[in-house]
């Protein structure tokens, strides 16, 4: 089979991820200068799909990083219920590939009409998300023909550490330049032993803190891509009932970066051994990739706060992967389009 | 097989609910003239499983009807990661059954420290999260001893229900005191054709807005009770993504009572039969209902923000028949206690 759009995509990352670095941080800086005058008291995120997953990184930074509490936005609040939010001192952001997701847009237009000062994060300069906010920020990762959208996650999340790192007033640090280089390396690692998933019919991805966000975008990427029946937990949600449904042969997918999170997934992963799940897992750790079925090494660490950048790519290359042993298409999931119209 | 505890405490609900009508307005309406002196910027909820759910549905209430901006905590952001919020004129609240859930409560203490006002709504008048807080509320659901925790899940949601309404200056409405009636009228009625679902491995559940809430707890209950995979979406999110998995035979439980989501329901449960989609449906619609091959009529109907309350039963319901159909006991979920330990 021919390589898939999906495929050269992920490959795309490094260089996008380069370009965002050389170009974007002059828009990221005057944003954030302003930001600062008008005070950040609480944060709000619009997003859908795979741009709710970058919300839910986005959550972790600016409340851990910049200590200013942020909640993931109900759009139907605003559409369907046309809820009067008192939203003075509230940043609220829209993040869309094309800028053009109906009910996200509708929520940061009527944010604004509430008092809130409104700022987007989008691939696409026309679009009428970026007409609408105060501060429309961009990807810069060219047009988008897989619909997995792997290159504009990566994008999307480098762009909002980028944004907090500026309202933080570190504007430039070593160790987000350093991301180019490791995707680059990363893309050189592999997959070992995903054939066994050929069958699989449900998976489970677990996580915490910052990678949440990329346990949800690799089950995300499963449904689309695989159609198998994927969800992700926090390892802390996961122990809290759902993990009653795991027992033997259960596939579970770990992302299990070095950072705070480790040891919790390190003991995590004994107890799913002792329930008898199938582990694959995505980690720097050997001694824990040695508890797994299939694994993925990341070859080098970074700050937990940067990780899930480097982390989101194993997890599209094994939906990827696991399209192509299924005889599936990923670039064409069934019944799916680029734009999705929800209100 | 004899009764399960589960389905005891199914049935104590009407009798609850009356109890805390009678019995919790004095101190919810205490607390709430204090909240509404401080002034109430923002709420953040702290929880973990069934109560999470019922955070969820906070939320709605809080922004729709107070207009006042919620965000779901995440705990890992004050414990693994210490993160030094500012949390001035933010209400945080805690919503545990045991009132022990650790780092539920360690979010309360910590978020106390950090200038927020703090409620906690627990089961347990001895609780450490009861002394924790400021503002204790109280569930009056005398002791549980089933696992899954039908009773205290709908009296979390009415305490909540009747803190938002005090906090409107709407204190003790008509429609409210129709839910023990009402919620007698639901037991009587029936789940028909579950049996089809015996063999069901995976099932995806859906609504949107308030019982959004309602969705997500239907999916935790089967997931504990008789561990098939199942996950919920908001009808938004399910067609941004999560649908390209749902083909011929899918089985899919939607929640679709009155209200303002019901048109986009009823639009939803088309395009699933078009996928070949197997549906059960929770609704007051007859229309709809003909449309599912497992159905739950509710009798009657309320004011959409009060229907989750109501719509639990059904789910409930659902979980304890299939848990035993599969031959299972819901009490007692394997590897699962009362209080779990995460932090």
């Amino acid at each position: 089979m021919a390589d898939s759009k999906m495929y050269a995509e992920i490959r795309e990352q490094p260089e996008i991820l380069e370009r965002i670095l050389n170009e974007g941080w002059g828009e990221v800086l005057s944003a954030s200068r302003a930001l600062r005058e008008d005070g950040l008291r609480s944060v709000m995120i619009a997003a859908r799909g795979t741009s709710d997953n970058a919300a839910l990184y986005a959550k972790y930074l600016f409340e851990v990083l910049l200590g200013v509490p942020t909640a993931l936005a109900s759009p139907s609040a605003f559409t369907l219920y046309e809820s009067r939010m008192n939203l003075e001192e509230v940043l609220v952001m829209g993040i869309s590939q094309s800028g053009e997701s109906q009910d996200v847009l509708e929520t940061v237009r009527r944010s604004r009409e509430l008092g809130a000062t409104t700022l987007t994060v989008t691939n696409n300069e026309g679009s009428s998300m970026a007409d609408a906010a105060q501060h429309p920020l961009f990807l810069r990762a060219a047009k988008e023909e897989s619909l997995p959208a792997p290159k504009t996650y990566t994008a999307e999340l480098l762009v909002l550490y980028m944004l907090v790192s500026a309202l933080k007033g570190e504007s430039q640090g070593d160790e987000v330049r350093r991301l180019p280089g490791l995707s680059r390396a990363v893309l050189e690692a592999e997959w070992e032993g995903t054939e066994r998933y050929r069958y699989a019919e449900y998976m489970v991805m677990t996580s915490r803190g910052y990678n949440l966000a990329t346990a949800e975008e690799a089950a995300l990427k499963l449904m689309e891509t695989t159609y198998v029946v994927a969800q992700a937990f926090s390892e802390a949600d996961l122990r809290h009932g759902p993990i009653a449904m795991i027992g033997r042969d259960f596939p579970v997918l770990g992302i299990a970066p070095f950072g705070k999170m480790q040891p919790g997934m390190r003991s995590l992963v004994e107890d799913l051994r002792d329930r008898g799940a199938e582990l694959l897992l995505v980690s720097d750790d050997e001694d824990m990739l040695k508890k797994a079925s299939a694994t993925f090494p990341v070859p080098s660490s970074l700050p937990e706060e940067l990780s899930p950048i480097l982390y989101a790519i194993p997890i599209q290359l094994l939906a990827e992967t696991l399209a192509r042993l299924k005889g599936l298409n990923p670039d064409t999931p069934r019944g799916l389009s680029k734009v999705t119209e929800t209100w």
